[in-house]
């Protein structure tokens, strides 16, 4: 260490607790020159030792060092403007293949060849998620992220192929280490604890997910399945930990009643539509006498689009009202009164309420989009709080019908149609009829 | 089917013995258009199946139908030449992210979704490996093919990520269907049969490959390993099925004989530089006591290159004559006349004949890049036909050390410096001295 | 049917409410009947089915008529004494190798033909596991099933040979399935849940159990290892489920809390002796640094032994009155008085009280006989209610000193020698000297 | 070392060269004094290392010390004579069940306990069998070592029990390890190497053992079956490596052409039985085409009888001295002669020729006392010089109908009843009606 760089220590060290973000800005920059190491020559040579060092410089950075180093990998590792235009140019003069190459190479980000190479250390992919999540929770703040987040959009979609996923049986042999993690991950219908988990994964449950060979203790995604007789119309059966367990070859339903995206950092990256279809085939073979796979879903779109119907209408706000008050669901009369308008509404708004031609409800979009068909609406299947605060108590069923997926799936992208049972276009009408469906009603029962 | 189908149909079959290459042509467009249809939205929702019928389509294409397959795919799947040109405009007014990310997209073969796509199919990354191991030997002919080879090395390049790779030992109790395989790829030292495999795989010898867990019963390269005491100068006694089998805890050295790239269609996704160094440190988990960790190569470059220095020089062009009579090695005289001249010929070669700064044997190239350093040259080390040949019975050990490997490699990235031991160095001076070596000799030895 | 069948099956179901005991004397015996079509010419072609038949009608025995068919397993199933009688005069005439055989196979019971071919059936092994918890429970009350108990626990010392049973890390990889057994079968620390189980399987922690290849979900028996700097003297700090978690590297220590023999139906087929040594050679391959291999155990007996020390003698009397008191450790001033004259008590009994030659204390019988060293004694090192009350709050540790465990063991069964600390002899001395031990403390202390 | 010990050690030296009876006389006294070792006190606790101990020197035996150690077995660890007769009056006196227990554990042979322990040490099982295959190679020239054997098969028929057995299915992904070894045990139709093994395990074909989870590596039995198109009259197409591979799922029959026992120390342990309804069981599940699970059987005793037979009739010694011809199937015009006379006599032999009232010819007495039916006999269905031998050229098909083997085998077992075809009865008779069957054929085709 030669004089210079003593003083430099020094200063470091006395600046450190009195400027942290600085501090912060030092440690980034640190991690950002392992970056450059990696993908220098050295790198091509001595790429597991690095990529190890990056990875553990990475964890050991301080909260406040996180942004900075997003910063610096968008700042300083996207590819040249000036090459770009060159290759662009000469591809322009002449397309040929080989320029065509040489544009497509210039236009890479020099950050998928480091992330690339920061994937040979034990647990780098698992860190890129996790980096990929942070950055997504950034990049409203700091729109220059969007670059690198691009890229790792990029990179994923390669390395997550379905090809390469392997659904896996979720059940009471699957390791703690895995079961752990559906509790903590679970976003539908909370896991209360390990004899609550124990009851969903019993024989007449079945769960799912998929994983990817380099996270093999990480579920991607999962799914919940009861096996039932009939199609089930309220979610607390379902969940009741202590409810008998039946012989699942008696059932002729399956009810899809949970699927849980579990990695932020994968947004984006889709697997739920062939999990559905992949897990619906699984049971076929398993249990022959199973006849309709069904979801059982919420809407949880509803109360909030209801909210923006009721500016304006008197009517519809003394309507949400009511709907804010504990336990509105108890009163019958009141119950009733409530159930004709909020169910026409309610199919109205998962028929009719669009957004670039899509339905508005999130899940709506997903199940119709996958090619499922809307089947039922079920009025006060989900009296838990969110259930009563975001679905106005209602759940519906989406039908996957393997034999008809593909055509409402086209006909759903092709001209926007829904597939929908009679009862539920005939519950919208309702709503046509009426008018505006609040003020109406009174009239229709008349 | 309507008339018009009918009878196209009809006239297809006419057609078909009459006009082969026209029967072709239509197997290629018909795979061609599910390539189209698993493009399209169709292929979002019905992807798994689509996929798997489009693999079955292609694996039923007779030979005639594959340039024209690949054609297909070079033409009707690039990127649109005037959206780059629109994106890449955009970029350079306003080279935000934003545009970026939109000139990234633009350049992005729908290629390359399509193999991604493709790839839910079982069997689909096999099929990707085996097309782009056909195109590879039509490029040369074909050079529009250079686009389509451009994306597949790029996703190969993340989908084989060494992340992703599993290191597994080969051995003795590995199923027989991989085996086999280790029998047909063998690309260095030929494997007679089961019986010489499986000495290859005793107590004394190890085999290492690596394996994508989408491939599992494939090697993507493998390397075989002799333990011995004190480093080999003769690859005979290595190969010899009938030799007795050593104490491996009584080893100094590992000796890599053999290394095999098996997947033609991974060309240029390398693999080799890694395995040697991971393997080199199993090893020593295994087998503290071992020392040595270096190679018994051949120097496949040599004769080619000593029949261009003959051009021009009868005192070579008669050395060469006698190398190419056969069995040159036996008569001990003969043998020791050519000792001098061509093992400091081989020095010579390896050491300074380079092609872009870097050696021009493939061997050295390799294992000097890697930080290998050059030790031992061994005088009719490999007598076989092919040693004769190739490398005039010539073999080097290059040594890897593990703590010089690094300084090596960028001694020999920054400034083309090759690592040899100075006995190498010697015999390389000497030719220097000589001349132009042959008809030095005899004078030297005075 | 035949008529006579018809009304014995009319009877039955009419006597059936009427008199429960002679129900479960009837299913019994179609139990029986089945072992017997078992073991004839047609159990050898069918013996699978028939197995399974038998099995599954087992299973469906109701409570009271498992000690009617385990007599009919004692009746029915015992060698014919005559046949016996007879083999053994022609022994005695000559006792020839033949005569030894033909004796051998009168004195076997069939009984235990019966469960080898009833071991064919899934789920058998289990079932006689079972059987035998049953029967060891009934024993007392009816002596006749020591036969039967005899056959069980010889077929069991063949079956279970420690040759076939798997020593397996148990950790928080391991299947729910075992690891909610773990929480059911703890006997010597309970284990309060999931979340302390989670600890217990922590870094610095280990678990390893006995495993069966025919019953691979069911430990035989597991041990409970704690990672620790210095000997532990007192368990609360191993036992607290917040505990940060420790760097095992940097252990010295192995400590061996818990040991649990796992089934009641095993009883007598030993263990535990094997798989502590099994362990402590395992932990030293892990870890090198460990340097003690030590159990923390409860000195069971202690409690007991000193109430029937206490008959007679007014101050042990009260010396036990005063354990008898809840929570008679918190005062300082009265645990500093009986610290004193129990750690004393509790040396001489440990190394003194005796039964046939071997400690009257069960864990001390066990770790001596294996040829442990008794090292330590600690003072209020388990204050929950069970140590208490049980071992006065003392604890012990025994030394497994691989290199000297066998003379140990030999110097423990050829002369009763008890391996134990100078400290341990020095404070069973005190005793000695003191008199009875307790009148004779306070004169020591003047 | 004492001086005694010195000089001894000096004198076995020099004796060892002249009296290499007395140095294997040694080495097995000293392998014995191993064994008391074992079962002493001292194998309670150090039983792991002596165990390996005994193993290490028993595999390190000189080939003349083998007997000498089985002699010792014999002579040193058999139960007490004196002890076993006490027990018994005792038992006579009052036939309690303790005097049962106590009679039992006196018969036992101490070297019962002697295996069990022996079996803790890596290897004991594998070696226990190879000792008792040594031992039933001696037992006729010694036969003081039957009671060893019967140990050793008593042990045996508990540690393999059924119940502990896996049926694995093997195939080409089978560890090379097994895989050799079935080349090498291969009995019924030796397998020619790996292309030939390769064949036999190709997607027409299945493969089955039986495992035992101490020995992975070892098949104690496996068969081969080929799925076919009807049943098959003849092997040659079977065993042909170079036969085009059927789709197995349009296949209506599952040919047994081989099955083999793999272990000579098994003996007497019978697997066969339970192995072949088993695979039939497992075929039915993966091929519900499947009608007919046939064997493709020689009739190995055939010709020895007919040698027997043709002692003092002329006719059958003529017949035979034709057998004994080289290719005497060739001559189409010999072969037909031959044929009325050699079907008929074999129907007759297979039927009824019995030894102890049950067929002599010991395939027939496997399968029919299997629960098979006798159905085809095929005329020069094996050609090969051991079928020409051994079967006179013909081979059987014994038919598995589950839904008949129970009541087959019940009438077989009770009263000898042999289940056959019309038409393998027709040919018998064939027999009777023409006296001694060889002179009569040339009349009856009149």
């Amino acid at each position: 260490m030669n004089t210079g760089s003593f003083f430099k220590g020094l200063l470091d060290k006395v600046a450190a607790p009195a400027d942290p973000a600085r501090g912060a800005a030092r440690r980034a920059r640190e991690v950002a020159e392992l970056c450059h190491s990696l993908l220098s020559g050295r790198g091509e040579v001595s790429g597991a030792a690095l990529a190890r060092e990056l990875l553990a410089a990475y964890a050991g950075l301080p909260a406040a060092a996180h942004t900075p180093f997003l910063s610096l990998l968008a700042s300083d590792f996207s590819p040249d403007a000036a090459a770009i235009s060159r290759a662009a140019d000469t591809f322009a003069d002449e397309p040929s293949p080989h320029h065509l190459i040489a544009l497509q190479r210039a236009v890479e980000s020099p950050r998928q060849e480091l992330f690339r190479r920061l994937n040979v250390a034990p647990g780098a992919t698992a860190m890129l998620i996790e980096l990929r999540r942070r950055l997504l929770r950034e990049i409203k703040a700091h729109p220059q992220l969007a670059a690198v987040d691009s890229d790792l959009a990029h990179l994923f979609s390669s390395w997550f192929n379905r090809g390469f996923l392997k659904l896996e049986r979720i059940d009471w042999r699957t390791p703690a280490l895995v079961l752990e993690k559906l509790i903590a991950y679970e976003a539908v219908h909370e896991i209360a604890g390990w004899n609550d988990l124990r009851r969903r994964l019993a024989a007449d449950r079945r769960c799912f997910g998929f994983f990817h060979p380099a996270l093999p203790d990480e579920p991607l995604i999962f799914i919940e399945v009861a096996l039932t007789k009939r199609i089930s119309s309220t979610v607390a059966p379902l969940l009741d930990p202590n409810s008998p367990v039946a012989d699942p070859f008696h059932a002729d339903s399956a009810i899809f009643y949970s699927i849980t995206n579990c990695q932020d950092g994968l947004r984006g990256i889709s697997f739920g539509n062939l999990l559905i279809k992949q897990v619906a085939a699984e049971l076929s073979r398993e249990f022959p006498r199973l006849k309709n796979f069904a979801t059982l879903s919420p809407i949880p779109g509803f109360a909030r689009w209801l909210e923006q119907q009721a500016i304006g209408s008197p009517a519809l706000a003394a309507l949400l009202s009511t709907l804010q008050t504990t336990d509105w669901h108890l009163p019958a009369a009141q119950a009733e009164t409530l159930r004709a308008a909020l169910t026409s509404q309610c199919a109205r708004y998962l028929l009719h309420e669009k957004l670039e031609g899509k339905p508005v409800d999130p899940v709506a979009r997903f199940h119709l989009g996958n090619g499922a068909r809307l089947e039922n609406l079920h009025w006060l299947a989900d009296t838990t709080p969110a259930g009563l605060q975001r679905s106005a108590g209602m759940m519906v069923n989406y039908i996957y019908d393997l034999d008809e997926v593909e055509a409402n799936h086209e006909a759903f992208v092709g001209n926007g149609r829904i597939a929908a049972s009679h009862a539920i276009r005939k519950l919208a009408r309702e709503y046509e009829k009426a008018g505006n469906g609040v003020e109406a009603k009174p009239q229709r029962r008349k």
